[in-house]
């Protein structure tokens, strides 16, 4: 059987190693490094799917907890899964929905059999297992799956780090046996085992020995320092298989893409571009532009003078400004495309420069206009 | 000095005298009879304007008392007037501010002068009068601008409309003598009088004495019946000359277009269509749809059958369903674009149906179809 999901490496870097690819999937292919929006119900929140496309996007997240929760898996699925139900003709990634039990439901309790939580909705008691959310995302029916882990704190203790990683290990194995759909959907192994290095290396060979079509690098990004991050990376990429595709997940500032591309990572996801957007916070060549901000009232420059978007091309910091000063909803809809299209396009500014062999330097460059110093390394 | 705004009849209609005709304006001409959608704000609610291109729409409207207030005009106008501020480059029509101090604003005292009141934003205190609305829309730049006018409620007495017409037609006056550009801008005059006859008279007599280049009908669709709004314009368009557009302000049923349309009135304007969308509810041939209910979660159907617009040529009533109740703003997007379509489509087709004298039986079709009768005249 063909597997649904198919990695190429096209070129590493010369100094970096960082992987230039693409990834084939039943609903296209697209190549890497890239960035995947994020439609968490179903929707990328107030774009269409003609503007994904428009601004190059070819795959998209969605979350397994709240479609299951709500329309329901079982309505997506009589609507021919979830590429027909939103009108979406690429690639479609799932998570697994153990992130958001773990972060979003009450009153959870982890057994080796899964999870007993109560609905973040209404307060219904649920039960998430490998099966369960393998089941729930064969419904959905989205190119690649993600099995279901626990993703712990990050600075939580070895002991719990090692016995939820070796269970989340379990419950790989328990998906890959529960999946309905190999030829038409790619099933994910989760690496966990937050900063300890031998709990990763741990991981890694465990998934790895289970051979999924790709592997996902989690519980990063959940408090830690990027240079914790990139230590993790460090150590973690170098244990996965060169012939699939690795991605980190909840990851999207532009300082971390870049440093995740260096260290061999192939896709991310992360709804930072769109929640920031919501509050009139944009990411520029120049760096944070918060357009909200009074001092932009007159200002009919576009957010990003650098930027070739559609937002950019059409419309002034003054005029988003005023939008979102009046609530008008169009002004986060700008914003949100914005944001969108320039992590997108970072994506394929980093594929160029990996064509290049000069990703260090353009990383450099890159740096120094965003304004990342030593000081500011969590900020966007 | 050529007028700003011209109107050519191009037919009658055989039984009804309902007028076919195009408007030519600064900003293109667009054929008549029609619907403008409403951007309050300078933003059609969550509509971009290449939207409103794509679904036909040659003008919109914005309102000159909100954006006096918020960006203000001032900002409007070093962007270039509001045409490049929100990225349109057809047609707009600015009220005059005045059906908003007198529904929104507080404390408000009328004077021959104009109007006190305090700001409904931020409480200050204000003065509009017919020489500082023409100032702010002239500084808006909108294609078509409407007189100062006072709109007083359907049901005051004989005594106090009189009195109400006769100075919104000294305060017209005032407004085209304050008038800075008349070579771009084309002002109109509206005629009020509430539903006594021989006040519409009086005041349609005194605007068309001044010349205006086109003619509003105001003080309808604010609580009278329909029987009552028609039989008002039965004896108020006939006032009118033939060689100018009427705008019937502020209608945007159905019925109530075809009605208009039937008594001679070439433009209407309403928030209806989009108000009633983020509400979950759709006009549609067969009659409203109110597409958040339960009963549409797994109807796999567009909202409209019958509608070839973008929306239902792409999402099922089941995915509208879901956005709106997830919240998701997408979701009122498609509702609003669907409605706003659905009143520029049916004014299209009213459009043939004058071409081909049968607005009659046009009228009973879809007055049938949609599920209008004597009962429930008031819906939309
Ligand atoms: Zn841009
Ligand atoms: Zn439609």
């Amino acid at each position: 059987m063909e597997p649904a999901i198919k990695y190429r490496l096209i070129k590493k870097e010369k100094h970096t190693g960082a992987r230039l690819g693409e990834i084939v999937t039943p609903h296209g292919t697209f190549k890497t490094p890239m960035f995947m929006p994020v439609g968490t119900q179903a929707s990328v929140k107030t774009i269409a799917p003609e503007e994904l496309k428009e601004m190059g996007a070819g795959i998209i997240l969605s979350n397994t907890y709240h479609l299951w929760l709500r329309p329901g898996e079982d309505i997506v699925e009589k609507a021919g899964g979830l590429h027909k139900f939103m009108n979406w003709d690429r690639g479609v990634l799932t998570d697994s929905g153990g992130f958001q039990v773990f972060s979003l439901a009450k009153l959870r309790d982890i057994s080796e059999e899964g999870v007993a939580f109560k609905s973040h909705l209404s307060g219904e008691k649920l039960f998430l297992s490998p099966e369960k959310a393998i089941q729930v995302e064969n419904a959905l029916g989205a190119d690649i799956m993600m099995s279901f882990d626990e993703c712990p704190p990050f600075f939580e203790s070895y002991d719990y780090v090692k016995k939820s990683a070796e269970r989340t290990s379990r419950w790989a194995e328990r998906g890959l046996i529960a999946h309905q759909n190999p030829a038409t959907q790619g099933l994910f192994g989760i690496v966990q085992g937050a900063g300890f290095e031998d709990l990763r290396r741990q991981s890694a060979r465990d998934l790895v020995g289970m051979d999924f079509p790709g592997y996902s690098i989690g519980g990063l990004s959940v408090g830690e320092s990027k240079g914790e991050m990139n230590r993790v990376l460090d150590f973690t990429t170098p244990m996965l298989p060169e012939d699939k595709p690795r991605y980190l997940m909840g990851v999207g500032s532009p300082d971390a893409l870049i440093d995740g591309v260096i260290r061999g990572v192939d896709m991310f996801d992360c709804v930072l571009p769109t929640r920031i957007a919501r509050n009139g916070t944009t990411m520029t060549s120049q760096g944070r532009l918060v357009v909200k901000n009074a001092k932009y009232s007159e200002d009919f420059r576009p957010l990003d003078p650098k930027c070739d978007c559609y937002v950019c091309k059409n419309y002034t910091r003054a005029y988003i400004r005023h939008l979102i000063k009046a609530d008008e909803t169009f002004g986060i809809h700008l914003t949100s495309y914005h944001n969108l299209y320039f992590l997108i396009n970072l994506m394929h500014q980093v594929q160029d420069a990996i064509e290049q062999d000069n990703l260090l330097e353009f990383r450099e460059a890159f740096f120094e206009e965003y304004g990342y110093n030593e000081k500011n390394t969590r900020n966007f």
